[in-house]
């Protein structure tokens, strides 16, 4: 893979979408350009969790806007991730590919622990470079993350589900500021961190950061008010609960460096910040302006220099649930030759889709940890399910559907998927049928070819008689095709060599 | 619990139900009485997996004849196990009930490699105490389990889905001994164990023992006909090959030692061992009379003994799946606090239902592993799916019921739980919540009772004050509990509190 001179991250906030182009010299990004849309996202779900479609329409308005900066960038130097709001939205699929026509890319829709994973990889990478442990707390429009790092590497992830979007609308409607409502909000918010709190508190890091918009503002407003010396402090929080009360109402608020947009979504903020302190310990946090969209540029610079997170994952995840390593490679290079073969009568470009489904090669078997019995439903489980970092839920859910795809019947998948998955499918299953004693062997003397939609398989006749077992099972495969309407031919024809 | 000097075991298998009853004596078990049924239960399943009704009258005649013999046995002292048809049977929900009536002792489905485990537990009892690596093949009437086993411990266990009556039916169904259809028969059988082949083959261990009715019947024929001087050997194999060959029909057969049960699925049998031979390189197999029913007597004199083999389960769960000990203990103290308040106004026995509770209560944060969000469904996904030495699928089904209940919404559970089923989800969510905050504190100042299907909640005054968090967290349980149409009031009353 080139490195490109110029990347770009685009992030689908629940509070804003932001867009960050920059430039990478040396491995160091050096922004060139940014773009902002306080779209609130977040505010646009109904009680039954469906997005509306103001904001659908406000939505598309701002990546159509942020398209246009992105024209002709190639898509390997762009990556857009979207957060919680696309995470809980029960109509996201529907929106999502409308919002990647706009935007002209792909919109990967990322779990909360991989958005801390990337929250701290951005904050990172604009803290001085010390040896000491690190909470990074990032209070979104709709969901919180939390990370416990150590220079460059996060060590703990966790996401809340609160933000200041959703906890502004909830507890703050009307904008009436009460002891009552602040209660409320509080009390809820301390009941979520709760939860965590045993491997976040205070003995499990030295410094306390705050990144995103709540952070920022708060801090902001502390500083030019005079409520604290710098930063956020448990006794500027204080503080500014009293000004707030004071004020009784949202509108009556007089703070410097309140920005307009913040303004609506301070009291949820303020909230959740309050309880973060109370229920971690935390006098004091300082801010830092590197982000979730600065963690997907480093995460991209990463990638085009071979170190993938996603590689990271699934070599862990080996070790995790105790893969057959000698197995999974085996399986995964010949799943490589047979995709190359049916990629060259395809006329498609292999290296597109090839390193998604040598992953899935490579974990087919992890549901063995669970158990043997239909093995390849845990697998596909967990692998839609777990924490994947470096992976978006599109990908693990492809990783998942592959996976489910390599053994047993075909009719699960459905009949409308595209020759070229059909491919990858095929590649992974007469893979692990040639795998299946488990030894090493020569490459086998088995040809794949697709023509219009019609699969064929060869092979030499005398090949086939000395391996009665592997003709058997090709046989049983071939039948299982028939079964979703799918040709795979058998040349020279099988039932002829039996 | 108390030892009981006669215990019995009921095994539903695919060929034959046995009853064995045997005294106990020193934790030695001594053959009492037994009684057997061919029934031929894996041949009542349809093409569509349903078991038809010719057959469940014939097991149901057959249980109600042991039901005579067991009359007036403590439930403590009998175990019933159903193995394959009944793990595969599409209706063997509607069947269970009628078959436990009919034997008058619960009925508990257990999964091939727990089949596997009670296999090995019986065999090895019945062979010499050497420091051998064992291969015991157990080929049933719907399943074939393999274990390799030390002294009486078993160390691999695997189950494929292939059995004497299934293969018979699948390959001879006219009894007809073609070379065509044995060569069909073993090349399935070839490939099915050929994906165990790895970790079972020769090297693996040194003796091969043969267990049940086939290997017990193909010994016979080549001991009582002079094809082998003791056991299966390849040798012998090959010789019945030739005369079953030479007979062509299965009613043509002429051999001593075989008997007219045995007859029918004599070719499916051979078929399998004859694969097995070849995929895991075995020549020679001697024969055991300890089985199954063997394995549930040894399993059931354990439990009395305090050595569950499902404790030794739950310990090593936590171990594997990384379970915060500390808080694993913590709930489950809590719980079993809780649920017998419970019982005592429920006048129910609180022994029957708390180990199940317990072992939920230590389990219920295994999906951590996969994560944290929904954590409770991965629970319940690993609870339901793996392979979990000791217990019946019956009671893991219990189990991940009472671990995804113990989290979130209530409606999922529906609405027709006996009040008692009730009580241990109460139980189970109050001890988690109470200890949300991961940190010794002391027995809460809560007390809980149930009145008419209406749960109460009491607590002091000054203690909820003095703990607003679990306070609002108690509030919200008590919503959770409306939804779901069931009464848990709060005394005194908690908005009166706030």
């Amino acid at each position: 893979m080139t490195s490109h001179n110029t990347i770009a991250a685009v992030d689908l906030g629940s509070n804003s979408f932001r867009l960050q182009v920059a430039r990478v010299v040396d491995d160091q990004i050096y922004p060139l350009d940014s773009l902002k849309d306080t779209v609130r996202f977040g505010a646009g779900l109904d009680n039954r969790g469906m997005l509306d479609e103001k904001s659908q329409t406000k939505a598309l308005a701002a990546l159509s806007r942020f398209s246009e900066r992105l024209r002709g960038m190639d898509p390997a130097s762009v990556r857009a991730v979207a957060t919680n709001t696309l995470r809980v939205a029960r109509n996201a699929a529907e929106f999502l590919p409308k919002a990647e026509a706009a935007l002209g890319f792909p919109i990967e829709v990322i779990a909360g622990r991989e958005e801390a994973r990337l929250i701290y990889l951005g904050a990172s990478h604009s803290l001085p470079l010390t040896r000491e442990k690190r909470l990074v707390v990032d209070i979104g429009g709709g969901s919180t993350e939390f990370i416990i790092g150590q220079q460059f590497k996060s060590q703990k992830t966790e996401s809340l589900l609160m933000g200041c979007v959703s906890y502004s609308l909830k507890y703050f409607p009307d904008g009436k500021l009460t002891k009552q409502a602040f209660r409320e909000a509080e009390l809820a918010a301390r009941n979520e961190v709760q939860s965590i709190a045993g491997e976040f508190q205070r003995d499990h890091w030295q410094t306390a950061i705050g990144t995103s918009g709540t952070a920022r503002s708060l801090s902001d407003i502390m500083e030019l008010n005079g409520l604290s010396a710098g930063g956020i402090t448990l006794e500027g929080m204080e503080k500014l609960r009293s000004i707030m009360l004071k004020a009784g109402q949202l509108d009556a608020i007089q703070l410097n460096g309140l920005r307009p947009d913040r303004r609506p979504v301070l009291p949820g903020g303020f909230a959740i910040m309050s309880a973060v302190f109370a229920e971690l310990g935390i006098e004091k946090m300082s801010i830092t302006l590197g982000a979730l969209r600065d963690g997907v540029l480093y995460d991209l610079v990463g990638r085009q220099h071979q170190r993938d997170m996603r590689d990271v994952t699934v070599t862990q995840f080996k070790r995790r649930y105790h893969v057959d390593l000698a197995q999974s490679d085996r399986v995964s290079a010949l799943c490589e030759h047979f995709y190359r073969q049916l990629c060259r009568s395809l006329a498609i470009d292999p290296e597109i889709e090839l390193p998604g489904l040598l992953r899935a090669a490579k974990l087919h078997e992890i549901g063995l940890s669970v158990s043997h019995t239909a093995y390849h439903k845990h697998s596909a489980y967990i692998l839609q399910h777990a924490d994947m970092p470096g992976f978006s839920s599109q990908e693990q859910a492809r990783l998942a559907q592959l996976v489910l795809a390599h053994r047993g019947g075909l009719k699960k998948l459905g009949t409308n998927l595209p020759d070229a998955k059909w491919a990858q499918i095929l590649s992974l299953r007469l893979a692990v049928l040639m795998c299946r004693s488990r030894i090493e062997h020569d490459q086998p003397a088995l040809h794949l070819e697709v023509n219009r939609g019609k699969f064929t398989l060869s092979a030499p006749d005398d090949w086939l008689t000395a391996n009665p077992l592997t003709h058997t099972a090709l046989m049983q495969e071939s039948a299982e095709w028939r079964d979703v309407g799918i040709h795979l031919n058998l040349s020279p024809n099988f039932d002829h060599w039996s």
